[in-house]
């Protein structure tokens, strides 16, 4: 299966809509890849996978997480960590891709973890900040992520954590672990 | 050691405006014990020794948890942690508390662990809304401790974490894990 295929198969997993933010992650990663010397052909394989199954029924993906053995815990989270774990499992089964640095992007792109690859800051970060992302404070991020890519994660993380707070819901350990990693890298680098 | 003869020995331990602060938390925690049901003596106990060595110099908290054996992680994290298993270990060794429900409420009473124990939420949230505390927000988080120890510790849990990410500084996991503990326990009673 080449690239094109690849995207037109991916491309049906979801909605129109859904579609659009796939095709501007996958745009800024490959910047975000460039700017920071990162692998942007990984970048992209990557972002076109990251969301494969985030429109499957939620229990099909909560399925393929007790099925194979992917860490249990995240069960007793919110949904949304659900595809990004289970994403990975399907980008290997279904579509091929064994480069274990592609996989974890797509594995963490959600939560986070500590320490964070560069490929996966690049895909977790992009995912944020893609063109079609509009919410408060989208514009100071995509600035910071001009000349930090840490910095402006870290940025982006505390967002989703406060947002989270307010609603009540319950934080993933890892996502608190790769934000104060961020922090570590932040102030290591001044 | 008589109680009479343990505060005298306490209050000498730190600065006399700190010492208001902990006869606010004595005071706070027997209220709420009897208000929950926990154990106003324990509570009492607890209250007293909870900020045994929080003015002792930090290089010694810190040589108390790196020489016996305490959770060495707390040393990546903000010294502000210290003091509270530190002092577990003093209020055991100098002051022959070996109550177990005593000494938790005492070492969990800065970062909170998952679940708590009565005893640790009733200590952990008067050293919060003790009178001489005055922070945005301490009002609501009294009022709300008039009917859920649970949901007043969320909150109160909520606005330190925000605080630390406003900051810039690291959140200790245990924390997280506590307030995600309360998430569940609120709930599951509504």
């Amino acid at each position: 299966m080449n690239r094109k295929q690849l995207i037109d198969a991916v491309k049906v997993q979801m909605p129109a809509a859904r579609w659009e933010h796939t095709l501007g992650v996958m745009e800024t990663a490959v910047l975000l890849a460039r700017s920071y010397h990162g692998d942007a052909d990984k970048a992209h394989l990557a972002a076109v996978l990251h969301d494969v199954c985030k429109y499957w029924p939620v229990k099909d993906q909560g399925n393929i997480i007790r099925d194979h053995g992917l860490p249990a815990d995240l069960l007793e989270y919110d949904k949304e960590l659900w595809h990004a774990h289970a994403g990975a499992f399907i980008a290997q089964r279904d579509y091929g891709v064994n480069d274990e640095e592609v996989l974890d992007a797509i594995r963490y792109h959600t939560t986070g973890r500590k320490p964070m690859t560069q490929l996966e800051k690049i895909v977790c970060l992009a995912d944020y900040i893609e063109p079609g992302r509009d919410f408060p404070g989208v514009h100071k991020i995509r600035e910071i992520a001009e000349y930090s890519i840490e910095k402006a994660l870290l940025m982006a993380f505390d967002g989703t954590i406060i947002f989270l707070l307010e609603k009540g819901k319950k934080v993933y350990p890892l996502t608190i672990e790769a934000r104060n990693g961020l922090v570590d890298e932040v102030k290591s680098v001044g």
